[in-house]
């Protein structure tokens, strides 16, 4: 059985106010009313995961071990907490709030940057226990890497061969497509497309990406962020709506560091919705069974009412 | 919470004898009491899957559909029925009846094999409900493939870039290194070594690799199947009781058709005992992030006293 993910809010919570001694110092915090830092007070903070997978200190020392090689763990690992109120998932934020959530992504990104052992930065979202998250108050999570992933690699690949093709962006011809056939189209405004992708993974695999082309997600115009922040709360409630309030993850694909301007790949995010499982035959292959056809979902998902 | 799978034995199999006309008609048994086909009397049953991932019916039928590209599901999709016991796992089969499993697996393949559309056969495990099971009666899986997985290519593209920089096969030197460290090393016999992978994805990863090269699992010859079943029986006995039955799937990595006799690619079962989940992180890069270091679960499972 499938668990719908509620917010039961019993017991200790490190992400709520007054405890934020409780978490690693913030390294950046959204304070109107300039309270102090580390107190309560915040609308949104950011802080160093007390668990990390990568350590900001030290070095590569990257060596080989007979035919192996390996090298230390070095990257951040940082925790947004996208609001002090522990009953709201992003789905229920307010508009305005979640643009904040983006405008912290962006301003991390931003100062990250500048740390020159960092090849990516990674954004993502476990929402829900079957979709890995450890505590139930919203938030992200953003690692930044001294590698490029390997899925990134592979999609940056991609999408630079057929730029070499075709001297056009693969994600702006899929955008061009999906408007005209309609038939994966989830919702539209101004700057974004939320679409079923042709051959997803998982039933109701859905892309949000910006209409102009934009390799970055940091380097996205302002006015952007606020119709982001839109168009990513109508389809988190469709999916909570249609599915039942899944678990779900959600990542940000972007250009990796340090040139991030190109011509070829375009940012967007992924929303994974938690429903099946992996297996020995994904594991074996790499390839994925789905059982629900992207056009059935995408229709399933427009013809919801979502509460305004 | 973690779930320990034991078998339940409730309500009706499809699996269990009896119900053979509940599946579809059989592929194959082994039948020692020479009893009619679809009866019970068996002692090993190969089925076709009643919900099959693809149909060996028809055509590929490859297109585009605009800057996509589709064609059909075409393959074979079997369910190798273990033994009639509902009781046993594969664990605790004796091991001339896991030897006939594995002949079961090699027998599959030399007929699949025939049909030249296939480009690889794929055998896999599912066992236990957070692995994917949906059926608890022990079984393993067979799916023929049109394509080459996304991962075996993977896998193949990198030992053969290690053979033309090296003239030595990756898998013969890791069964080296692996003999004189000792540290990753859980159990060997004549003809196979049992080691936790250096960076496994998972914990407790295992790999059962063959000493003596070989590229194809149906290649073997004939003693190697009696000792890869010990081998396997003693690691699946051993994870039962260091990680308290836990649900794995397996996978056994082999080369693709036709021309599966190379020197380059070392076949091999990956054993992946599911204790993570993966989550936004993984999804992401496609890294793996594993708690337990190899060379622990190493010694864990060297040092488990496992029954006779």
């Amino acid at each position: 059985m499938r668990e719908r993910i509620e917010i039961r809010g019993s017991g200790f919570c490190p992400f709520c106010y007054n405890n934020e001694s409780k978490t690693p110092p913030e390294v950046m915090a959204y304070r109107p009313d300039s309270s102090a830092r580390d107190t309560p007070g915040w609308t949104l903070r950011v802080v160093p995961n007390k668990f990390p997978a990568l350590r900001i200190e030290g070095t590569l020392n990257r060596q080989g071990e007979g035919l192996y090689d390996k090298m230390e763990g070095i990257g951040a690992h940082e925790v947004i907490i996208e609001t002090p109120d522990h009953q709201k998932t992003l789905a229920t934020l307010p508009p305005q709030v979640i643009e904040d959530v983006l405008w912290a992504f962006r301003d991390r990104i931003v100062d990250l940057k500048k740390d020159r052992r960092f090849k990516y930065i990674l954004i993502f979202k476990n929402h829900g226990d079957a979709a890995g998250a450890s505590l139930e108050h919203t938030h992200s999570q953003l690692i930044a890497l001294p590698v490029v992933p390997k899925r990134v690699l592979e999609e940056l690949e991609g999408a630079a061969e057929y730029y070499r093709y075709k001297e056009r962006c693969i994600f702006c011809d899929i955008i061009l497509q999906e408007a005209q056939s309609g038939v994966r189209m989830v919702a539209e405004n101004e700057a974004f497309v939320a679409i079923q992708p042709f051959a997803p993974r998982f039933p109701f695999e859905t892309w949000l990406i910006p209409k102009a082309h934009q390799s970055a997600f940091e380097e996205s115009m302002t006015p952007e962020y606020a119709k982001f922040a839109v168009i990513l709360k109508d389809i988190l409630l469709r999916l909570d709506h249609v599915l039942e309030k899944p678990a779900y993850n959600y990542v940000i694909h972007t250009s990796p560091l340090p040139e991030t301007s190109n011509d070829y790949y375009h940012w967007h995010m992924e929303i994974m919705p938690k429903l099946t499982k992996m297996a020995g035959f994904e594991w074996g292959t790499g390839f994925y069974i789905n059982p629900t056809p992207p056009e059935e979902a995408a229709r399933f998902l427009r013809e919801t009412a979502v509460p305004a």
